[in-house]
C-alpha cells in the first residue's frame, strides 16, 4: 500500500492499517474540496496523507501516553517497543508527504506542514503543563486548538486550496474545520470521564490520572465540595483509585461535564454557522450532516 | 529562529542550535547548487531543512540508541526525557517541510521525503538486526546506504535540481553523495573502535555493545583467533568489559578496522571518479576537497 515499504516495516504498517479507525479528517478534505472543482487524484492524494498524519501522531502519542490499547489492539509501542514506534511515526510522516508532493500544490504542503508544527506545539504545551491547572481554561483551550482542532482546520483549508475556492470561503472553511475540531476534542476529553473502556477501545479515566487537566477537570476546580480534594491530589502529583472514581463521579453530578458539553455544543453552532455562511451544495449539506453526528454523539 | 517557535519549545530548540555540528549536508546542497544557477533563497531554504531533518534524526536516534550525549552535551532525550524529544523530533520535520516548500520545487521535496523514509527504514533494520551477523557485509552495506548515505545521496540531487542541471549530472551528483555517504558512515562506525570518548564527544564502543554490528565487528567474526569469542557474545547478547576491550584492539590487530578503512577508500575513489565526470567548476574543486579531507580524516 505504501511505497518502498519492505522488511520489518510491513507487519507494523499492516497492523496499523487493519483498523482504519473513522477517517474523519481525509472525509473533511474531500468534502472541502467537493465544493469546487479539484483533481480527483489530487484529493485522493492529500486526503491519504492526512490520514497517514494522524496515524504517526498516535503512533507517537501512546509513545508519550505510555499507552497500551489504540483502536482496540496493542499500540505500536506496547507491541513492537518505544523505539521502533518512534520510527514508525517518522516513517509515515515521510509517507505522508511524498503524498502531499505526489499531486498536491505548494500552499496544501505549507497548511499540513503549519498543522503539524501546531500538534507538536499543542502536545509539547500538554506536557509542559501535566498537574498544573493555573493557566485555566484559556490554555486548556490553546492546547487542544493545537494538538486537534489546527489540524481539522487544515483539512478542509488544503480541500478549499485544492478545489481553488475564494479566499473568503477558504477562510471560512478553515474556521468550520476549527471549530469542528474544538468541538470533537472537547467531546472527546468528555468521553474520558463517562465511556466505558469497552466503548473507547482504550483505556478510560487516563488523562486526570496522568495529570492532563482536561475541561470537566479545570471546572471541578471551583466546586466547592471537591475542587479542594482534587486540588490536593494535583499538588502531590497522585491519584488514589477510590479518590479518581469519586473525582469522575464528581465531575459527571455538579455539572463540570455538562458545562464542557455546553462548550462543544457552542463550536458546533459556530461550525454550522461557517457551513451556512457558504453557497448551498452537496458537500455542503454533508458538512453539515457531521455536524449533526457529532453533536448526536456521546455522551 | 524558526517559525512559530514558543513556549516550552524555545529553551530546547536553542541548545540544539547552539552546537551546530559540521553542516556537511547542507554544504553539499549549496555545492551542488552551485554548479549551475540557482535562486540563493532557495539554496538557503533547502540547505536549513536538510540540517533539520538531519538534527530531528539524530534527536530521535539519541531516544532509540539511549545516548546521554550528543556534540559534547546532554542529548534532548537525556535532558528533557523520551517524551519531549519525540515530540521535538517531530516539531523539527514540520519545520524542515515548511522550509523546503518556502521556496523548492517539488522534485526537492519528494528526493527528500524518500530519504527521510529511507532513514527510518535504516533504523528499523539496524534495530531488527541487532546482535544478528547473519545478514553480513551486503545487510550492513544496505543498513548504511538507507540511514546515512541516501540523505548525502538526496543532498546533492536536490542541490542539483535547485540548479537545473541536466539528468545525468543530477544522476552523477547524486552517486557522489551516496559515495560519500557510504565512506562517511564506514569511518564514523570504524571511529567507534578507534576515538577516544572526548574526540568524538559521546561514549565510545557503544556500537557492540548495543548489538549493532559494524564492518569491523562483521570481519572480526572470520578472524579464527577473536571470532569465536565476538560470536558468543552476540548469541549471549552481552559483553564483559573486558570482553569488549580485548575485542576492540582485536579488530585493530587482525586488520578489520584496515578492510572497513579500504572499504571506505574504494566509496571516496568512486566519489571521485563522479566529480570529475563533471565539468570543471569552482564548486567542483570544493566537493573534491570534501573528500580529501573525509580521506585524511581519523583515524
Amino acid at each position: 500500500m505504501l511505497a518502498r515499504t519492505s522488511g520489518p516495516l510491513t507487519g507494523i504498517v499492516t497492523h496499523l492499517l487493519e483498523r482504519p479507525g473513522k477517517r474523519l479528517r481525509p472525509i473533511l478534505v474531500i468534502l472541502a474540496a467537493s465544493l469546487g472543482e479539484a483533481d480527483p487524484r489530487a484529493i485522493i492524494h492529500v486526503g491519504a496523507a492526512v490520514e497517514l498524519i494522524h496515524l504517526a501522531s498516535l503512533v507517537h502519542d501512546d509513545i508519550i501516553d505510555g499507552a497500551k490499547r489504540r483502536r482496540g489492539r496493542p499500540s505500536v509501542a506496547a507491541k513492537w517497543g518505544n523505539h521502533t514506534a518512534v520510527l514508525i511515526g517518522d516513517y509515515l510522516w515521510a509517507q505522508a508527504y511524498m503524498l502531499l508532493t505526489c499531486q498536491a500544490q505548494y500552499g496544501v504542503v505549507g497548511t499540513m506542514s503549519e498543522a503539524i508544527a501546531d500538534m507538536c506545539q499543542g502536545e509539547l504545551t500538554q506536557l509542559a503543563s501535566l498537574y498544573d491547572p493555573s493557566g485555566g481554561e484559556e490554555a486548556y483551550l490553546t492546547r487542544i486548538r493545537l494538538k486537534t482542532a489546527s489540524l481539522f482546520a487544515a483539512c478542509c483549508r488544503a480541500g478549499a486550496q485544492l478545489a481553488g475556492l475564494d479566499p473568503a470561503c477558504t477562510d471560512a472553511l478553515a474556521d468550520f474545520g476549527l471549530q469542528l475540531g474544538f468541538a470533537f476534542q472537547l467531546k472527546d476529553d468528555v468521553l474520558d470521564f463517562t465511556a466505558s473502556a469497552r466503548t473507547l477501545g482504550k483505556p478510560v479515566g487516563s488523562d486526570l490520572r496522568r495529570g492532563i487537566l482536561t475541561l470537566p477537570a479545570l471546572r471541578l476546580l471551583d466546586d466547592s465540595q471537591h475542587g479542594p480534594m482534587l486540588r490536593a491530589c494535583l499538588e502531590a502529583r497522585r491519584f488514589a483509585r477510590g479518590e479518581l472514581r469519586r473525582l469522575y463521579k464528581a465531575a459527571q453530578d455538579s455539572g463540570a461535564v455538562t458545562y464542557a458539553l455546553q462548550s462543544a455544543g457552542s463550536r458546533l453552532q459556530a461550525a454550522r454557522r461557517q457551513l451556512l455562511s457558504l453557497p448551498p451544495a452537496w458537500a455542503r449539506e454533508q458538512l453539515l450532516d457531521l455536524v449533526e453526528s457529532l453533536a448526536a454523539a456521546y455522551p
